[in-house]
């Protein structure tokens, strides 16, 4: 029986107010009946949710690169799904999408209708095992490392490039990805067994612990020549520091910076941005969105690198729906490790 | 009698400290007798000197880009110049130089031995008139505009384009180019004189005086859709409001930020170079030295709009090597007006 007769989901119930630190009291679990369907419409059954660092800003009074979902729906969240029941020409029971699915067991999609997120179905067609490799090292993540590094960052041969949660979802790849690439790579990560993993497991040529280790004195006894590309999911003040230590040409990749995102009000920037003159440097963001259309390259490629053994796999796989405002909760915290993907069907490898 | 039995000169005698306001009496004007030629050198006598804020650095303790000129020595400053006697096989009477001359009436110089400033020594063969345009609309501060504006800013049709301290030397320029490109620009600077000229003169389609209008406010109303291009040379909070009102895909050019560069401690970033992310925009700084294989291809662009009368020369000459301290002086107090040349020799047209 692939359809339950209940859906489980969770909903917001109070939004995160600017400076209040992550709580997952702003979500509540609840069950409500399966939703019936209409025409050009199709039921999927969620089977693995991705998370990430900017989800946060769905549930955040005032969000500013997405609209905070009203209280009392059900929080947004990006997955991979089965179709089993379909009133749509397109979507046939058995098909497996990704898609916005939200924190649910279930949940209506059609293709019709002019909703961004509704309108980003997208049919997966290729065989990929274990699935969830899909919202993991060949998903979202794993792309905005792939075009982060290639497309901003350009990085070459002999560079040197240092990440910044380097032992995250993104950053975990990153440097994997700058490795590959022919660079000299150091990680920066909040523990002592995160660095031993992205050294031992992921190929760093070195790691530094933030929390314990004076990262600016490590960065310049590492690097003497300064940085070539960073990588930087943090901000704050490492951002600043590692300002001072540029070499020239350097290129910054501002992919996140979780240390002062939510802070209520912004903190002081880099004080040594100017360095971007001295250095002739370029400090660029991108969001892995606008690079949609170059999905599939950017999975292919990683797929051949997974294949020859040159980069590795990092998901980290939760168990169960129950848990998801905690894992949510754990990239605030410093709690995960690589890409974090929650496994919603308990027995999801036997039903598709 | 076109050499003199003396040679005048600006000593430096004391350096200024990091965030001491910039002193005339920082420099001594001095004779001396006119220095004897040894092989392969040769005498310049300086008709023409350029002017420009980063200079500050090279009389700063603990200057940055640039070796500080040691006390006792005379200072430093690009120039043009006549040879006047000569040593050296390729350098004749009469033939007009580009080089690092210094604040004095004559200099030896030799194209031997390896000084970057000497190393520098560049033979005018290109008929120019007036000759110190060389130093102006067809000189660095020019070329700094030119590659800051089409190479690092990639300015287009259309783009909103917004420059800093617009009626300097650099923004002068900056302004012009993007407006022969199709830019909608608009100049902030620090009087309603300043501003008159920017878009009576100079074709600017707005000029916003910083000391008398709220800036962030004004570019809100002037730029709904969010600034392109934002050509910078002034840094602080300026740069900080402009992050706040990017457009997607905008550009940051960070030329030069005289609003704090020598501040004792650096002071706080721009707090939003987040912006950078949710914009997908880049901040990018580059040093106009860096192009001196492509001087020559910017020169013969500026001249060509230059006849065509689609750009202004913005030159302010300031006439005797006595002013050279205060011409220096006005770049910091917001004195100057477009690109400051200081003419050295009275008669230079003639002599030439």
């Amino acid at each position: 029986m692939i359809v339950a007769n209940k859906n489980r989901f969770w909903r917001v119930v109070r939004h995160l107010q600017a400076g209040e630190d992550y709580n997952t009291d702003i979500f509540e679990f609840h069950e409500g009946p399966i939703p019936e369907l209409n025409d050009n419409e199709f039921l999927v059954k969620t089977l693995y949710l991705k998370n990430s660092p900017a989800m946060r800003g769905f549930v955040l009074d005032g969000g500013r690169y997405h609209e905070t979902v009203p209280v009392g729906q059900t929080m947004i969240g990006r997955g991979l799904g089965l179709v089993v029941r379909s009133h749509h020409a397109n979507y046939r029971p058995g098909d497996v999408v990704s898609a916005s699915l939200g924190w649910q067991d279930y949940c209506i999609l059609t293709t019709e209708g002019g909703d961004h997120e509704i309108a980003s179905v997208q049919k997966i067609t290729n065989t990929v095992s274990p699935l969830y490799r899909l919202m993991g090292i060949l998903g979202p993540s794993a792309f905005a490392a792939y075009f982060g590094m290639l497309d901003i960052a350009q990085v070459a041969q002999g560079d040197t490039v240092v990440v910044s949660a380097a032992a995250g979802g993104v950053g975990s790849v990153a440097g994997q990805i700058a490795k590959i690439k022919g660079g000299q790579v150091i990680g920066i990560a909040g523990s002592s067994d995160k660095c031993d993993w992205l050294v031992s497991e992921l190929g760093f040529d070195h790691a530094i612990n933030y929390q314990s280790e004076d990262v600016s004195a490590r960065l310049r006894q590492i690097c003497p020549r300064g940085i070539d590309v960073f990588f930087d999911n943090v901000g704050g003040s490492l951002l600043d520091d590692v300002l001072q230590q540029l070499a020239d040409h350097a290129r910054v990749v501002i992919c996140g910076l979780i240390s002062t995102e939510y802070d209520k009000v912004p903190p002081p920037g880099p004080a040594h941005y100017y360095n971007l003159v001295y250095k002739r440097a370029r400090m660029e963001g991108f969001i892995v969105w606008d690079y949609v259309d170059r999905f599939a390259e950017a999975g292919n490629q990683l797929a051949k690198w997974l294949a020859k053994g040159q980069l590795k796999a990092t998901e980290d796989l939760v168990i169960g729906l129950d848990k998801a405002p905690d894992a949510l909760g754990a990239l605030f915290a410093g709690g995960n490790r690589g890409i974090t993907v929650i496994q919603v069907a308990p027995d999801v490898e036997e039903i598709i």
